[in-house]
């Protein structure tokens, strides 16, 4: 465990899961709305959203992808570690009420370049809607 | 143009490009950790922050990556658009007072598809700090 | 009363009170989680709190002596008195919807030392959700 | 542990300790007098503040006494604990740009009634702001 708090690569191993759970609402939508300058009428307009595909508003997709970079940031592998990289699928919208579940679970670890790959799924219940990889730098005792 | 004001994949050819700016504040990154729960001690304890390898409070990723959503979601492709796909490598840090550049350029369209796929990219001045790439469904006239 | 509107030691006598009155919003529940970094499930989580004893969302107990702190310091003794200490006992629930009513009443003062002390209470409808003891420092017109 | 993540009273020894960290901005304290109606003129009112025994703004005594709770609540005990009780004393002011730490030891324990003592401490460097003492009622393995 590093300064921070957060773990070292000798700690990390393939299988190690977190999850951070939300409830997803308006206020949560209309704060990400203010602080991104996304206002996309299908977030912040009932009425637009009600005539377009998603038959209401939806939350934004980075919203729930902010809940996979909590766990990245605070749980696994935590503080002290650097985002490198993400790629996102987004498969289903998140509404007003939901509880989306945000689970990073790691799949490969490069201990001499201090790299760990974690699959970042964000489901509501059973449904998967957004799911993709990160890649973590991580601290090491070595240093 | 769609009933929501975004562009169709008719209107959209290869090379036009969107962007949107602001300037990152203390209250943004608060915001930010607030709603996502991303409370990694190098966005809300400045001590634990300079001691890490930033020197400094940063802002979360994702927060400059909610500029690219603006962009993508109000500007170019704009309202209407289903987001389905983003990769994202961060190259840099963002602190508080940074003002960063979201810009979004098509490098690809498919029409029979509705596809679009933009190049997106945040600068702070000359330095680019996140690049990747963007999938979007878009409105069709054809419907 | 002192320079900043707030009660001298000299106005104030046992049996004086004053009481303050908020409707808790799901609002006030995400803003209160996001400055304090207080994400217990109990508050954030919908469907782990469903599980819980509470049978659904709480709210913060510290947001509720928040309404005590907002009678203490705005209105009895009000500004310019310096808090000192504050006993709590937490005896219920508050839930989203439930209009919370503090009212803190003079039970000692010592003129000399400066200090009152107040019984502090949280109420919705007739249930006490929260009791308790806070003793303030006030101004003095000798002073 | 417990179905929430947080810790059985089988779990809890004494001695355990927790902490959370956060630098206080101008932001939390314009929110937290907004959603508690804590408008004391010493944080809200520079002007004021500056004429006042603290020559400046200061940040509402609840709001550290709520990194305490965010301790309490998903460190030590964790989710599934119930707030039954606490004591604070207020010993020093908190500013904007000062980093609290809250910080949770475990000082006493009584597995048959499930209470758990905690001393609960906040500090800016090597200060103690806030000192008081919290009991929790805590899930236990045999229920």
């Amino acid at each position: 465990m590093n300064a921070m708090g957060g773990y070292d690569v000798e700690d990390i191993s393939v299988g190690m899961q977190a999850s951070f759970s939300k409830t997803v609402t308006e206020t949560d939508i209309v704060l990400f709305a203010g602080i991104t300058g996304d206002n996309n009428p299908v977030h912040i307009d009932a009425l637009a959203a009600a005539e377009s595909i998603f038959k209401g508003r939806i939350a934004h997709g980075m919203l729930s992808v902010g809940f996979i970079s909590a766990v990245l940031g605070t749980r696994l592998p935590g503080p002290g570690a650097i985002y490198l990289s993400q790629n996102l699928k987004f498969l289903a919208p998140v509404r007003i009420g939901d509880t989306v579940k945000a689970t990073c679970e790691v799949v490969a670890v490069l201990p001499q370049r201090r790299r760990v790959t974690l699959k970042t799924l964000c489901q509501v219940g059973e449904q998967v809607v957004i799911e993709g990889e990160a890649v973590m730098m991580v601290s090491s005792q070595a240093r």
